[in-house]
């Protein structure tokens, strides 16, 4: 059910201790966005889980697609709340929470480690996550972030209720959209509340039950008064 | 209060990777014994934490005198209770309540990368952790072992958002219940889409700043087409 996406690492090293970590904690499925050639390193430190680098798909950013939930980390934590593109942030604890009893495709998203994720990356993306860290110096490892939220995962029960499908949540954000564009709403603030509501019902990680009833609502409302 | 000891690393790096998570989790107390020689590689993995590193206390087999309590880690570990030097051990979070309300000098000692700890050493520990990992592949790096301990025995609090008080949460949900009374919904799904709705959005628990705008957001869609 979980898998790592890794967006354009920049140390092969670095790739190599991830498929370490995710086979520590039972984890195969490694998605590579346009990582570096992968050399000596990075097998050196993915120790036994060489067969986890071996079978990591590599992609452009496509890779995104095939999630029904992506979850965002990022090693910078997004200060006050000026910062909506990435709040609120969950501890790894919470978002265990958040995940425990559902199925589907999660994604687990960690940026780049020098600049992170991109503004275009970070709309994609439903929840996100972050490590509480020393104010002093939070900027971990890309390798032991992933170490740390696997570890923190590790015993996540997946359940029976079928999350939304990524199908399903873009048909409801485009309800939303739509039904934004049409309203009383001004002009100039429509592109933000859309997004700042699709983030909302994305982080409300809805199931597949409740997307489909709120895609008819969502129709009926733009058919109402 | 928290001390991490490396009993013999055999790679710099390493060294470097552990200070630089301890310093992640504002520990600064890193005890070497009979370290080999720290060179490029430890700097460049401690990254923003040369000061840990340049600190570490470099010692023989006496470091353990040190410490009121030492904490023994190992990636290995105990089969049954046959491995009875190291039994029970304790997981991370059993760890964290073991410690909580102590004062005292911890040690966390963490043994060599291929060997773990010897017999002697293991003889001078007080308790044992050992993270669960996947039976298949077992083995951690030595600084994802520390990593995810540290994070465990951190107590930082995240949070700088303001949560949407209740009072914004019940206009929230007033909003949303007239806007689906007065929509084209059909008449028997109102109420239960109207509770639905309500119910995702409860449990995205919105920001005080999200909830305002979505509260101004609902408004129009009453007013729109």
């Amino acid at each position: 059910m979980l898998s790592v996406l890794l967006v354009e690492p920049k140390y092969g090293g670095n790739v190599g201790s991830v498929a370490r970590a995710m086979k520590n904690f039972g984890l195969s499925d490694l998605v590579l966005v346009d990582p570096p050639v992968l050399g000596s390193d990075a097998r050196r430190l993915a120790a036994g889980a060489t067969d986890v680098l071996a079978n990591a798909r590599v992609t452009g950013r496509s890779a995104l697609d095939g999630f029904d939930l992506l979850v965002g980390t990022s090693g910078v934590r997004a200060s006050g709340d000026r910062n909506h593109l990435r709040t609120p942030s969950y501890t790894p604890r919470e978002l265990k929470g958040k995940l425990g009893g559902a199925e589907g495709r999660v994604g687990l998203v960690f940026g780049r480690e020098d600049r992170g994720l991109e503004r275009e990356e970070l709309d994609r993306l439903d929840l996100f996550v972050s490590i509480p860290t020393s104010e002093e110096y939070p900027v971990m490892n890309l390798s032991h972030a992933v170490a740390v939220l696997l570890y923190m995962l590790s015993d996540l029960k997946t359940g029976t209720v079928q999350m939304a499908s990524r199908e399903a949540m873009d048909v409801l954000y485009r309800e939303v959209e739509g039904l934004v564009r049409s309203s009383g709403h001004p002009e100039h603030k429509k592109e933000r509340s859309a997004r700042m509501l699709r983030k909302v019902l994305g982080r409300a990680r809805p199931t597949a039950r409740e997307a489909h009833t709120l895609i008819g609502l969502l129709k009926d409302l733009g058919d109402g008064s």
